[in-house]
């Protein structure tokens, strides 16, 4: 995925019901940006596209198409309303479906036999960016808001999904406060993801330790010197951990 | 829900695909377990009983049953392999489509308008606990552990979801490195899940802060006094804050 040369290419992932939301005018107003920026931008859009997001056997013929569009992706935009702090079913049931095993993660080197995910997954080379609109006031997500951190609230997608996967997981682009949203608040939140989306390929993902004997012991649980005294998500980065 | 009257009532919702797993079998444990000590367990298998997660319009027949097989409960239990550190899809979509507004959250208090929620929302004096498998070693889901710990992966279902909706939310049960379980492992799991089962109703639940004005300012983030200087979900909670 060097984006130093040919064209960027980004798989635009969209769950919610309604073509009329909030959420239909960010995505509008997102891949339009990105394809004023050069970018071929390819969008699912999993109500639109009736995907079926129980996982029964694995496989099936949709799976295959969504994991060569992830392929051809160097950039990869979930957009979701926020549901019990959470995705959506429809688009937790995507990456149920869409990251098999032996895809995303687990896949084996050949050179050395071992299974590679945390860092270095079958997505690796790729950024992950979420996209997210919350009823929550912006207070309330935040490092002692009732409802947590973004990091609290999106450990299991940045960490445990993103990351897992090989994928360069940025902050998440999260909009609070959305509900009966005017006019102008809307153009205001638009054009806030305009300029949030021409830094995606510059600024810097959340440095996430690489899962090496450097960092990690044999259970796969941080060196005592890693981090010391320190627990939660903050522990698992490099550098400072932030601070309330 | 006095439980010191009448019958006690269980929802066992399961949420694994197939019924020769290992899942199934802590789950027929479980439930046996639950009845011998004399309780009444409605089992929802949502595989099993088809079930739609995909939320579009809200409501639906289906969902009227459901919140009327949930609000006959004292006792909720989630149970579910853990995918991509969090619910299968399916069943976040149950929480999705079941745990309605005016239902399961902002049910407006008929005396002070006030619309409840976080310690005090509709399902108020049930408990809730999530049964979970997971792949990962025990020492991977632990405070220094790379996947984070039970409250880091849980922080969503269990504040964000049990306890907003004023259930009371248990310690989950998480059974790890469960891949390639021999007989034995499943009988020690088995056992294990059935003894748990026996304190659901005398145990400490977590000791959330409840959403008053004694523990959070006017945009719901912790008074600075409560928890100083810590963050993340474990700030919210009541007495020491726990530590690695």
């Amino acid at each position: 995925m060097d984006q130093s040369h040919g064209e960027r290419r980004a798989l635009w992932v969209f769950a919610h019901p309604r073509q009329e939301s909030l959420n239909a005018a960010l995505r509008d107003a997102g891949v339009a940006s990105l394809r004023e920026d050069g970018w071929t931008v390819d969008v699912a859009d999993l109500y639109a596209e009736r995907f079926d997001p129980v996982l029964i056997d694995g496989g099936g013929e949709d799976v295959r198409a969504y994991q060569q569009r992830l392929l051809a992706a160097d950039l990869l935009v979930l957009q979701f309303p926020l549901w019990w702090y959470g995705m959506p079913a429809i688009l937790k049931g995507w990456i149920d479906r869409t990251f098999e095993r032996g895809f995303a993660y687990d896949v084996v080197d050949p050179d050395t036999g071992r299974a590679r995910k945390y860092g270095d997954g079958g997505l690796a080379g790729r950024r992950a960016l979420a996209v997210v609109t919350a009823g929550d006031r912006q207070a309330s997500i935040s490092p002692r808001g009732i409802s947590g951190d973004i990091e609290d609230i999106f450990w299991t997608l940045l960490h445990g999904t993103f990351f897992y996967t090989g994928m360069d997981a940025l902050t998440p682009h999260v909009l609070t406060g959305v509900h009966g949203a005017t006019d102008n608040m809307v153009r205001v939140m638009t054009e806030g993801l305009r300029r949030r989306l021409r830094t995606v390929t510059t600024e810097e993902p959340i440095a996430y330790l690489p899962m090496t004997d450097e960092h990690y012991d044999h259970s796969i649980a941080l060196h005592a010197h890693i981090a010391a005294g320190e627990s939660g998500g903050r522990a698992h980065r490099a550098g400072p951990v932030p601070r309330a």
